[in-house]
């Protein structure tokens, strides 16, 4: 009987960890979870035993209120306050320039290096006591260097002493949201649009709140709230004064707000008949615009503009250019600092060159022409947020205009909310890349942060993957993609293996044990994906409109570049896109020494293959055996590897709850049923082709390519409503 | 300085709250706070110290789960179990024909009284100990008895004995989800869809658990997962796969899932030429659907099903009647042991008789002629879940067919999910009131629980209120009429008062200095919104199609009777629409004692009065004033109501968190902006009409007529999308 109350009591405790798992997922990687080890949980203690902490502003509110919220729950008991500096305290938060004289001068060595936006952690002494100062030139700083500790705290690092100076190298990190006003949210895989229009600016939602503190605490300081394929509706006084209210919470937390522009706004909301950049009634209604706009928001950021893409209204409506569009943009907010971040995601339907190319060719012309505070924003890839891509041509090319880069945060092309995919790992192929254009070493990087043509404003750009989900972003795991992207935009020379480990131990354990297996298998997921829905440098072959699962036999588009058989160009020759001289020549737009490369199939890594050439099904690959043979194991490699992340999550179930692993197992089966589907479609479809048997090895495809080709996802989620 | 700490402590504190508030919302009125006073948590911990449950199902495995859950967070420890049943036990739950004889024939008597779902929490004594035995019929029983027992325990109930019989006295207890495919909900003002067809089967979420949880805690039985504008795509083999997933999980709490059927779903999915109930090949793929859908859920509910009714298709369509319709399906359904609930919400464009009337004129003529397994569905007013509408004349003159009554949980017409409306308040009234069909005392919850005409089969159905909000309700108060639904539908003869009781001390306090004022707030909040919106029986003068904000001088809709000029008939002599036999007689439909008093401006209830007449701005009401004069007083004292509620809310400060508190109270001051919008546009639109000055004691109105005219709102909530 013993026996028999002792499994109740287990299944209860269990039971009770399932029903609170899915409440943690809310808390992201700021739960504070309890420090177990006495040890460290005796050395934070003493760190918090007296601290200094002025609160004159909203961001330094918001820093005590972080403290208030995570001491408690770290370390079980409150931190202690002191009202003025004092020789018995043991941790000290303030600004650099009110700090007493004899601290400052310990630290204004330390001061030279750091930015406005950066801070200092740092054990001095100050009258002969160990102190911990946290210091900075703003409060924004203040507050990252509160968030850092806390980190720290969390991931259980030593912090007896600390020494510790960082700042962003990169000026605007921000999220751009798809979100309609609907609530839909374009290319969104986690529930719906965070922004309650309706109930906006009465009603403020603690998860504005938490979204921003959340932002803060890697660093984002920039979010554009609203659909590059914008409604105009957004710039009318009714939604303006909901702008507003968010605004006005975000500000606390050093996140300045942006606003898509639609570029026929005034034929829509100003009865103007033209859009025309060059028309003075058009200038003056973005000018009074602007006037409207600051007058109730001093800090607003600006307009990301899509123009002539997709349907998008723009500048070309009107026989003028990307410049006289941005420019007059730029002209109506420039008296108050603000920018335009003007997109250079352009592929014409009227123009039958390659689509990898387009942007390239059509931007190039204007670099140097935008005005001060204009950015243009480039894509990682000359095509579209594929699983691979080689990085923009546009990067280290376009030398005269600061370029901004814009990642996929959500998982559009890669497998929705349900695909354990950790991006940073994709990021940081993209900005490790040399792009040769100002020598060897010139690195996207470079680019990006400034280092490389001295600019002083620079961006990176990430479209969100956070929706209403309880969760925020669907996948727990996608949770690590918001993070590290953030992260990198802070630092784009961290590595993903780092940022792996330290969302890992933020949001689960710090145990080793856990960690180790775990980031591995983070590491590997990014190169899975690739390999089970397009390895060899294969791309945009999925199915129409929702980009879920496998489409490449999909030849019917209004555009043959949306096509999937546009991109895989697959018959019974061979396979891939040519991109080198005999083909395209996109291989041009690279630096000599890339395109050298990337045209020599001997030379060119396989990973981009049939990115940049069209091969045969028995061109033999480096390891000597046929592309046909190798396109198939590596599907089929990637479905292996999808098994060993569910082996890696079962072994991993001792330091999760019943529900923390369920929800995630659940999740990987459902990933491993869709990559077998990717594989096994692919193939199928391919074979037709190549006439070849799947090589030993390859799993038997589960049903017939017709039966792959019947399936549709009417209700896909991400698709942008009819009504837009 | 140690004021100054003092204050420190008291704002982190505060801020800990506040964050923790939000997720609260999750819990709903389970929330399992725990006993402060000593007195109940050792009674409550003496009651739980020896448990004997048997887990032999999934039902009553749940029933253990929810007591694993709710004894730690209530005492802060674990009950104690025992495998068999011990005479050291204080609480044995089982079977009534498994428990031990004496204990049976101690509580065989009970027994007679209770039915299927019923059961029974007696302390008596066993083997000369005293024990409390929860026991039912069947595993649902125990389920509802276990959570009424955690629900006495929340409400602070004393239990040291107890002796409660308890069985529901409706059948079918039901949740009707106007939820479309795409996520959207009709007529949803708390986010968007709870189920992600996407993520289905695969991916169970949590919340699909907690929503079964909360709805068995109430005695929800059975769930109609789709919306009555329905789409046939719910009855592919592919959506039936997610469909028996969710049932799967709902059955395990007692819950039968229904889909809504759409009628022609023999064309669009069996690429049948009609849809004709009398068709053969109709007939045999509506049987052959049948099998499919039993042989995945067996314990499969049955149809809801809206036909010729607001664009949907039915049998008229192919010159057949409901009857044909209903009986075709219920044919394909009986087997199985499945029913059809057909909706009687049915209003032709092709009638020009008073709306009001059409559905009685329709229907009536069928009574007695549907089969067994059919039960029509009647709106609870003869219009559309307006503030106030008399009961729909259908209760007590159908006699020879079930009855569903269908409330609106979701706040349609009831200022969506920002106003404070208690709607059992709304829902007893209706189920209250005396239709006289068989005799004085004939109260429409005769007719629902079938104790009028002695139905076995009865039912009480209401749109739910439910989304993907982390507090699935959008208004932390709306979570009340949920609950209030629930348990109205459980006993039909539960006051309003009863219900607000139960729900403020399960899910804030059971302080009395706290329960009070807030329960008459509640009470109040239904007089109030009837008072700001619709007045003196005035109905259905709500801005076009999303049904948010005044619209009363709509006239410009496809429809007459979509039309609010249609029902408030103002012009320079009066106001009102007349009902009576000098008009469209609609009196007519009711037992002659009501038709009596409805027609009689001397005896008709005020609350009617614009409802069934039109009257003079002069007309002289029972208080001796104008029709004008006192209109407009009501508008007023609306707007009074909320502000009264307003202060009530910051009374009740001290028994809140920082969070909870805050929350309220802006939605309370939005509702009080509306109440005032509501007030304004009304009186000055109907001022146009009757030319006389407002009364004293009313509040000038902010805007002009045109201003208010000039509102929109393109992205208000909860319309159906275009695609439907």
């Amino acid at each position: 009987m013993n026996l028999n109350k002792l499994l109740f009591l287990l299944y209860f405790s269990i039971c009770l960890n399932a029903n609170s798992q899915n409440l943690d997922g809310y808390k992201l990687w700021l739960n504070y979870d309890k420090i177990e080890d006495p040890q460290l949980a005796s050395d934070y203690s003493n760190l918090v035993r007296s601290i200094y902490l002025s609160n004159s502003s909203d961001i330094l509110k918001n820093a005590q209120n972080e403290l208030g919220r995570a001491i408690p729950r770290l370390l079980e008991k409150n931190g202690s306050y002191t009202a003025t500096i004092q020789p018995e305290n043991t941790l000290i938060i303030e600004l650099f320039e009110k700090l007493p004289s004899d601290l400052r001068l310990q630290l204004e060595n330390d001061f030279r290096t750091t930015n406005d936006e950066g801070f200092l952690i740092k054990t001095i002494s100050y009258k002969s006591n160990p102190v911990t100062v946290i210091s900075a030139k703003k409060d924004i700083g203040i507050l990252y260097g509160v968030f850092r500790l806390l980190h720290l705290m969390q991931t259980h690092q030593k912090l007896t002493t600390i020494d510790l100076i960082d700042s962003p190298k990169v000026k605007l990190r921000m999220l751009d949201h798809w979100d309609n006003l609907d609530r839909t949210v374009e290319r969104g895989y986690a529930g719906f649009s965070l922004w309650n229009w309706q109930k906006l600016p009465g009603y403020i939602d603690q998860r504005y709140i938490d979204y921003a503190r959340a932002n803060a605490s890697i660093g984002i300081n920039a979010t554009v709230l609203t659909n590059v394929n914008a409604n105009a509706l957004i710039l009318n006084p009714m939604y303006l004064d909901k702008v507003e209210a968010l605004a006005t919470i975000f500000r606390s937390y050093g996140i300045q707000v942006y606003l898509t522009a639609r570029f026929s706004a005034p034929i829509e909301l100003g009865n103007l008949k033209t859009a025309d950049p060059l028309d003075p009634d058009v200038q003056n209604w973005w000018k009074n615009k602007a006037a409207e706009i600051y007058k109730r928001i001093p800090d607003f950021g600006g307009f990301l503009v899509k123009a002539n893409s997709e349907g998008q209204p723009g500048p070309q409506n009107y026989g003028r250019n990307h410049v006289d569009g941005a420019n007059m943009m730029a002209t109506a907010l420039e008296p108050y600092g603000g920018i335009v971040i003007w997109r250079a995601f352009v592929y014409s339907e009227h123009d039958d060159t390659d689509r990898a190319k387009q942007a390239y060719d059509e931007f190039l012309p204007y670099d140097g022409k935008f005005m001060d505070n204009v950015l243009v924003q480039v894509k990682n890839g000359p095509i579209d947020f594929q699983p691979r891509e080689p990085f923009h041509p546009l990067f280290g090319a376009m030398k005269q205009t600061p370029l901004v880069i814009e990642f996929q945060i959500t998982q559009e092309y890669l497998g929705f909310s349900t695909h354990l995919v950790f991006l940073p790992k994709l990021f940081e192929e993209v900005l490790d890349a040399d792009t040769f254009q100002k020598g060897k070493g010139s690195t996207v990087s470079k680019v990006i942060d400034g280092s490389l043509y001295g600019n002083t404003l620079t961006g990176m750009a990430g479209v969100a993957n956070i929706g209403t989900d309880l969760n925020w972003t669907g996948h727990p795991f996608a949770q690590a993609n918001w993070y590290g992207f953030g992260r990198l935009a802070w630092n784009p020379y961290l590595s993903a293996e780092t940022i792996a480990e330290e969302w890992l131990k933020a949001t689960y354990s710090s145990e080793k044990a856990f960690v180790e297996p775990l980031k591995k298998m983070m590491i590997t997921s990014r190169e899975a994906v690739v390999n089970y829905m397009t390895p060899l440098g294969l791309h945009h072959i999925f199915d129409t409109g929702h980009h879920y699962g496998p489409g490449p036999w999909v030849d019917d588009l209004g555009r043959p570049d949306w096509n999937p058989v546009y991109y895989h160009n697959a018959d019974y020759n061979g396979i891939g896109f040519d991109r080198t001289p005999t083909g395209s020549n996109a291989t041009e737009q690279y630096a000599k020494e890339l395109e050298t490369i990337y045209n020599d199939t001997r030379k060119i890594p396989e990973k981009y293959l049939l990115w940049f050439h069209h091969l045969p099904w028995d061109y033999k690959l480096k390891n000597g055996i046929d592309l046909w043979d190798g396109l198939a194991l590596k599907y089929q490699e990637g479905v292996n590897q999808v098994k060993d992340m569910i082996t890696t999550w079962k072994n991993a179930k001792p330091y999760l709850t019943e529900g923390q692993f369920k929800e995630i197992n659940m999740l990987l089966q459902i990933q491993l049923k869709e990559a077998e589907w990717w594989r096994d479609a692919c193939l199928l479809y391919f074979q037709t082709f190549s006439q070849r048997p799947l090589p030993k090895g390859v799993d038997k495809p589960a049903h017939t390519l017709a039966y792959y080709r019947s399936l549709k996802f009417p209700f896909a989620p991400g698709i942008r409503p009819q009504w837009d």
